[in-house]
């Protein structure tokens, strides 16, 4: 093992981590067999077990560093007033979704294939995320810039309707990003400001 | 198989149907054997075949009759204001997936492990779906009473945000089912209504 532990390891537990994830979103994690993600990557079954204990650690790893990466995103939100704010996280989250659709495609449909306490942790990195656009919405709410009836369910709202830009856009289709960010952050807008 | 197609078949035709559902939603399409189906419904797995093709022709009637279903409610839509008809969509597309959680997350979740041609047909009823509620979005657009940058994207961005609903709401929770559909026809009415 600790012959593993040197370069190979490092070359290999990447490719490791972009296989399972391109299976898990492609047939489901409860479909995909360690030795299916094994023959993807090119080496033994066996030799897997060198990199991650087992299927759930894998498909916990990649959720937990999926989460990771859009918190480290919306932590570096630049200051701005609530709206300019707000359309900054329009687009942060419609950009980070469509460079990451896999991510976002586990990450949604696989929580419930998660042994509890790991769901937990899940779970909870998820609600720091609406955590962190509610907060957006209670300082405009605050401030007599936004009139939103239930910040919560605002924040849901915004999540799901940003969530489904990935169901429907393809690259070099009618719209460019830019132009659906725009839509959207357009209808966020409105949406969040007095009738 | 004559002696199959009376009330016996009539009786367990159902039951196949709903085990399936339901063991589709919790581990996924690819995950679930048709023995499981069987041993879950009580019967032996060859006598499955009675009531249906395959696995993938049990997915493809559960997902069209889905469909079926949301369709023909639709069709329902009482006449009314551009504004009256997107509220009932609202309340009607919130309440039917609360009613219906595991068809809505099947439908969403295992469009990819439909054969192409099951997949093409599911697709263009989910499409008239969308067409349905476009339809209001434009005429409400004709009528000068919303006012939308694209009525596509907005369509899509409101059947987004009303499936999202599924994903937070628990009975008994801190809103009514009618709460939670007057908070969200609040944002759809001003997403879509001048700025």
């Amino acid at each position: 093992m600790a012959r593993k532990a040197g370069s190979h390891a490092e070359i290999t537990g990447p490719k490791v981590r972009e296989a399972a994830l391109r299976l898990f979103a492609q047939y489901g994690f409860a479909a995909v067999s360690m030795r299916q993600i094994a023959r993807e990557v090119g080496v033994q079954a066996g030799a897997l077990y060198t990199y991650t204990t087992d299927k759930q650690a894998l498909l916990f790893d990649l959720m937990h560093d999926h989460m990771g990466d859009v918190l480290a995103g919306i932590a570096a939100m630049p200051d701005g007033s609530p709206g300019e704010r707000l359309e900054w996280i329009v687009r942060y989250h419609i950009g980070y979704n469509l460079t990451h659709k896999d991510g976002v495609f586990i990450n949604y449909m696989e929580l419930r294939n998660l042994e509890p306490e790991n769901r937990k942790v899940i779970s909870a990195l998820r609600r720091r995320y609406e955590d962190a656009v509610e907060a957006v919405l209670v300082d405009g709410q605050e401030k007599g810039v936004f009139q939103i009836p239930d910040t919560r369910l605002a924040t849901m709202a915004v999540i799901a309707m940003l969530n489904g830009v990935n169901t429907w856009y393809r690259e070099g289709g009618r719209l460019s990003q830019d132009r659906v960010e725009r839509i959207y952050w357009n209808m966020v807008r409105r949406a969040v400001k007095g009738a």
